[in-house]
């Protein structure tokens, strides 16, 4: 049970995880901040939270939890507002999909990460923002990643691990630089190559031919291209390495792919694309590994 | 109203079409031929044809439209196999997902191509296959293009165009390069990024992780590497140049934007993906442009 709940960012995953904690009965005020103060209005207007504060030392006054739900970018200046205003005993998430990035943030300005600060990814994976498209269900069966250092407190991981358990969630706790590669190979990269295959086709002259012969399998391929691009200008900035990375690894793959074609070699295309369908088969539409 | 239809693979498009067309009152009777005698028992149990022959002779024997629903690297020997057999009057569409391989084949085989065949293509973009997963209203709001040649008969366009739409079809027709070009980059392509991309996870260490942290958003981008990899491979060899066009196009812009992540360039990636946004949101979901 969160007594005082400050949620820093009431967009699409901080209005949701509201409507939830509210919808079991699991918390009890809501205070919302953001930068722009239209979109708190609307939050209140749509029951998401029961008021909001401008001012940082207002708004996280006398909070159990406070969670981080800005852009992974403005994490930095969330952390510096927050800076001695935080009660007792206070604990702190975030929802940030790098985690290094946040995590030195984090260092930068308090010198050392704080032990009251949990770091967290829920992989919500749907490309709508904003308070707006919230809902009390976004967390049921989705995954949800804490990464705590070695010196977190014990008991502030148990809280947040409790509180994302009982609005649905599965978590799991994994090391920070674990989390961002396996995030930009999963996730990351797949937003870079939709972005990229769209950018590609909107840019040709035909484009509204190429648009328009689109079948469902491109729809469906491109629907993360609808997301929300300073978060995706956040995410490529603050997991940089470890999206390189993979990428890097992508783009050679995709040049054997294409000599393969170029060079007529049957065997090569044959072998990856039916080493490929034998692994998307393995994963479920709707939750886990079959 | 089409007497006696012959499908020359009876698979997902071919049995389809003739569960479409049953359904409809539009078709006689519906014979089947496959090179494997099961998946036609199947497809008689299945109530989807009336019969089979295993004999090319017998199958289109008084036939007034042949299907050739065959994986497009198999065109040219079905149409070796046609030759001679076809009564007076008969047409011959096919469904292949590249037009100008299907056209050379039939140019190979008969000197020039018959005015009997009009080359065609559903866009049905789903990934699944096989006579088990035909159902009648997959062509349903599904577009279907024509590539007719100049010579080819107006009256087997015409019906050809007929059974399309009487099941459901948007019917374009557009000329064979276009065709060939605008699929390689809004299907070809995606399906080679799609085999590619999970093909880069499956094959690392820890792909068991890489796979387990996968979203939603994840499960819809690689949906299409489920897909046949026997026809994808005939894809790439049959549409090969056009597919290498815009491959390389697409490797071009993804190593700028690789680029622009590596050198901190963060203007170029929010105006990337501002702009891919903006063209992903004018494709709706369910069907056309909005």
């Amino acid at each position: 049970m969160i007594k005082k709940l400050t949620i820093i960012g009431v967009g699409l995953i901080g209005g949701s995880l509201a409507r939830a904690l509210r919808a079991r009965g699991k918390v009890g005020e809501i205070i919302g901040h953001n930068r722009e103060e239209r979109h708190l209005k609307r939050a209140v207007e749509l029951g998401v939270i029961d008021r909001y504060e401008m001012d940082m030392a207002n708004a996280v006054r006398g909070s159990d939890v406070v969670l981080l739900a800005v852009p992974v970018g403005a994490m930095r200046s969330v952390f510096e507002d927050l800076a001695g205003h935080l009660g007792d005993g206070a604990i702190v998430t975030d929802v940030g999909s790098s985690k290094g990035s946040v995590v030195e943030a984090a260092q930068q300005v308090y010198g050392k990460v704080p032990d009251w600060f949990v770091p967290g990814h829920p992989i919500a994976g749907i490309e709508t923002s904003g308070v707006e498209a919230s809902f009390a269900e976004l967390f049921e069966r989705c995954r949800v990643i804490l990464t705590p250092l070695p010196h977190t407190s014990h008991a502030a991981v148990a809280k947040v691990r409790a509180m994302w358990e009982c609005v649905g969630a599965i978590v799991e706790e994994v090391d920070v630089q674990h989390h961002d590669s396996v995030l930009a190979a999963t996730s990351h990269l797949p937003h870079l190559l939709a972005f990229a295959l769209v950018d590609t086709l909107a840019t040709m002259d035909d484009k509204q031919e190429m648009f328009r012969f689109a079948a469902g399998g491109f729809r469906d391929f491109t629907r993360i291209a609808s997301s929300d691009p300073m978060m995706w200008h956040d995410i490529c900035v603050n997991n940089q390495a470890s999206i390189l990375r993979i990428l890097r690894r992508f783009q050679d793959d995709l040049r054997k792919l294409s000599n393969a074609i170029e060079n007529n070699d049957g065997g090569y295309l044959l072998d990856t694309f039916t080493r490929a369908k034998q692994a998307r088969d393995m994963l479920a539409d709707d939750g886990d590994l079959i």
